[in-house]
């Protein structure tokens, strides 16, 4: 029998008005090789946990927690959390 | 009126069996920081596209020849592409 656990996926992204140029250089690079229709790029970071936790709710706000502290700088980036 | 477009976001994440230090370090950080039920983290990108595009077929297998030529080195990593 192996423990419970729940599984969550954290998206960080640059807010809205902040500068990508990790982004930009996509962007530009995909016109380059001949996708021309690519309007804007926002390039983040995808973080999944496996949580030793059975309570959704507790998980969320852990994880929630975590970013706060240490997965996001909110000072320039926000984040969403879902539990699976 | 806007130009129609949809928007596609795409993940890249290390294979299953490709050792993730980034992923280790964090869980490591988090473990240091307190969060003891942390089994394991996986660390990967997210990328966010606008595209001037109306055909949803289209646009993802557009996306996904993004994915095989620049987004993502297949021999180390796997994507998953969604249209919204």
């Amino acid at each position: 029998m192996t423990a419970p656990s729940l599984k969550a996926r954290v998206h960080v992204m640059l807010k809205d008005g902040v500068l990508d140029p990790q982004g930009e250089a996509v962007r530009h690079a995909l016109g380059t090789l001949g996708f021309g229709g690519v309007e804007a790029v926002r390039q983040g970071k995808v973080i999944e946990l496996d949580l030793a936790a059975t309570d959704r709710a507790a998980a969320e706000a852990e994880v929630r927690a975590m970013c706060e502290k240490l997965l996001a700088n909110t000072v320039i980036e926000k984040y969403t959390v879902e539990i699976a």
